[in-house]
């Protein structure tokens, strides 16, 4: 009998539990504190100094899981989390990730789960056209936008023909990655790990509605080559995290076109609204673009982890990363057509097409569709709101689902406004600073968020 | 009412039938083939052009799950899965991944949901002490192994004290990282992605035991130096992916030192091993490493993903990837002790620790350590039945669960026993190539397997 699992009774009753509480956890969600009330350090000294020697029944694991672990968790599923970007589990996506974790398969190559390859393929192209993009890209699921913008990077610097691959950058002049003041801090970690340094990704100043500004992208770029070095991509960001604020690729995309730089795209967080054909209007210049990245994990109802990298330049993405001797144990794949490990820094690969699947098919294209709009209705009307008000006012233009506002009286009114909301323990808000001013920011993305959810932020300002 | 879920009736139903489900598939995984009878595009074209506008019911998709996908997947959970590093998804793990994809959590910063930062805290700690590791090392969990290599890799870099993070590597002289001939393809794939290029791998002969060879690592750090070359770290391998050889620590281990280089030791197969004291000695000379990564998802019963990197020095990780400046919507957490998002590339991270909780405390550390006894026995007598054998012989030394065989008549035969062996679809092994010679490549490592399963390989060899 093997050892590890004798029998599967013991894990059908626990899995029944489990599965009801999370049932239960979905339907009391708002009873819960969006964040919890713990010091640093109150978890980690409930837990022994070492795990036992023999083993605990499921029962009283679940029982030390609600005792000690549920009291230091910050909600993310909570209707009124409002941080950073509101991201939502849904209940298909919840079965999707147990079926994965049952099967547990790992698709580094179509042999190895041709599966998990091959519907990786079919959801992403699913996805592709359901949000309105070129059907041209090529689509590849990896566990987050900060890989993903890292190896749209990485093809961009071997798409220079520098061999870089095979050579390194010793011996070469700096290599250059533009994006706006507003672009996501993954953009700089990417530089770091590519070796260009913290100095390789240039910051292009931003307009009065927080885009970046092609002329002065124009300039850099002109600057940076008068001075010897070698300008490589251009970072634009569709939906920046402090505003939601949208690159203008029309501008940017021949710009990059006509300095041959490669445009990579960052639309982790708004990416999934064009499933809503009014909302198409974000992916304008999109044909231009490279590479793009979006989460599904943020704003698709898909447990993290799961980001999306599109690129209709496969080949270069290839050719970064590609191996330059495939080892032998991992040659057994010569009839097939796509092994997803070649395309990226990660050799195991879990089934996350999986869960993608499962949500497309079980909630279908329409349903989703109206929570984003709701999503953003719920934006539109929390704006209008603020605008009625005396006290209050917008710091950046609504843009889908996020909204930025202040207290008129200045950041020290701000901040009080900011901690007062938090404090309540009711919901959870984040903060961010716009040319100099401090403003409060909703992120509003939870499959089971309501208006009253949004109106006590109104409430309590 | 939320529109995504407006209930849980129909999830609670769905969880018990997947709840079921899987526990039928781990009673009766046997009787699966262990790779599908499928070529490229089968799956593929079971599936529409499009998903659907309104949704199926979850009894529709789990039909679907197994009429469409199933049968296109390599059973990674069959006992008889023996290529590769043969992996092993245990029950535990199973409802470890469930509840936190139920929680849906990300826990990048501290505040972000303290029981994801203290909980990994706290389960890395206990594995470190389990595996009998040295209690300097601080733990950080990530998703695979390439990563974890990738940023020791990259806090090696940022060691060596050339400030790449701020101005990286143009107008410095060639860096250098020295692994085995046998090390993984990751160590290349990260010296790419590092900008190193795989000029800046450089590969070390191994001696008749597959081990890097010491005297020639010494040579050819004097020889990149006197070129002009700046020589950064060591990558030794403790379980080789082809033949489980063990690099030799004591001697690499004060070479690295003297050199000041960062030894970095990817045991992603064989760290698991020290759980069972008598299995220790992989870890001889453990003491000199800098960074150590091992993979639970391997050899732990740990669901894909789950790699650990532990290291000596947490502040040459986290100042090869702080921020330079860190961005106003990541800033609550002033009052926290780590800040996982800190010390490597992605921002997102989804809770891992859970699993790894529950697998160590519902199993205890000893039967974690007798199903891992029983693999190497087994493949202790795999290896001494092919001793007995006219026909057969290893090709390496059988080390831990891993052992290399192959025909006594040559390369034609073993290929011929390696396809016939596949062809059954009872069992599947990978092979390698050692000093030319073709062998046939068997690793034990799945909770399931008996000794019934791994003798199949003799009848059929």
């Amino acid at each position: 009998m093997p050892k590890l699992d004798p029998t599967t009774d013991e894990f059908r009753a626990a899995g029944h539990r489990l599965i009801d509480w999370i049932g239960d956890y979905f339907e009391r969600i708002d009873d819960y504190p969006v964040l919890p009330h713990v010091q640093p350090g109150d978890v980690e000294r409930r837990f022994d100094a070492a795990p036992v020697a023999d083993g605990k029944p499921y029962d009283a694991l679940l029982r030390e899981f609600e005792e000690k672990i549920i009291p230091g968790v910050t909600h993310w599923n909570h209707p009124s989390f409002f941080a950073y970007f509101a991201i939502t589990g849904s209940q298909a996506g919840v079965l999707g990730e147990l079926l994965s974790a049952g099967l547990n398969l790992n698709g580094m190559v179509w042999k190895t789960s041709p599966s998990v390859t091959e519907l990786e393929t079919v959801t992403l192209r699913w996805l592709r056209d359901a949000l309105g993009l070129p059907d041209n890209l090529f689509g590849i699921i990896n566990d987050t936008a900060s890989i993903n913008s890292f190896l749209a990077l990485a093809a961009a610097r071997e798409a220079a023909g520098l061999d870089v691959r095979r050579r390194g950058l010793s011996g070469l002049p700096p290599l250059k990655i533009y994006c706006s003041e507003h672009a996501h801090s993954s953009i700089e970690k990417a530089a770091i790990a590519l070796g260009l340094g913290i100095d390789g990704a240039v910051k292009i100043a931003s307009d009065d509605r927080y885009r970046m500004r092609a002329d002065l992208l124009e300039q850099a770029i002109a600057r940076d080559r008068a001075a010897g070095a070698v300008p490589i991509a251009v970072a634009a960001t569709v939906g920046t995290t402090s505003t939601g604020s949208i690159d203008p690729l029309p501008e940017i995309g021949p710009l990059a076109a006509r300095e041959k730089l490669w445009l990579h795209v960052d639309a982790s967080y708004a990416g999934p609204a064009g499933i809503v054909p009014e909302l198409r209007w974000i992916w304008e210049g999109i044909e231009h673009a490279d590479s793009i990245t979006l989460n599904p994990h943020k704003w698709l109802f898909t447990p993290v982890d799961c980001s999306v990298l599109y690129t209709r330049n496969p080949h270069a993405l290839r050719s970064a990363f590609a191996l330059g001797e495939v080892p032998p144990y991992l040659t057994l794949t010569d009839t097939a057509e796509i092994n997803y490990m070649d395309f990226g820094l990660q050799l195991g690969r879990r089934f996350r097409a999986l869960k993608l699947w499962m949500i497309l098919e079980h909630y279908g294209i329409e349903r989703l569709r109206g929570v984003i709009r709701d999503h953003v209705a719920m934006a539109a009307r929390l704006a209008e709101e603020i605008g009625k008000r005396d006290d209050l006012e917008l710091l950046a233009p609504q843009m889908l689902s996020l909204v930025v506002f202040r207290k008129k009286g200045g950041d020290e009114e701000t901040m009080a406004a900011f901690e007062r909301l938090n404090a309540t323990g009711e919901l959870f808000v984040s903060n961010t600073r716009l040319r100099g001013r401090l403003g409060i920011r909703v992120a509003i993305g939870n499959g089971a968020t309501e208006w009253r959810h949004v109106a006590r932020i109104l409430d309590l300002a």
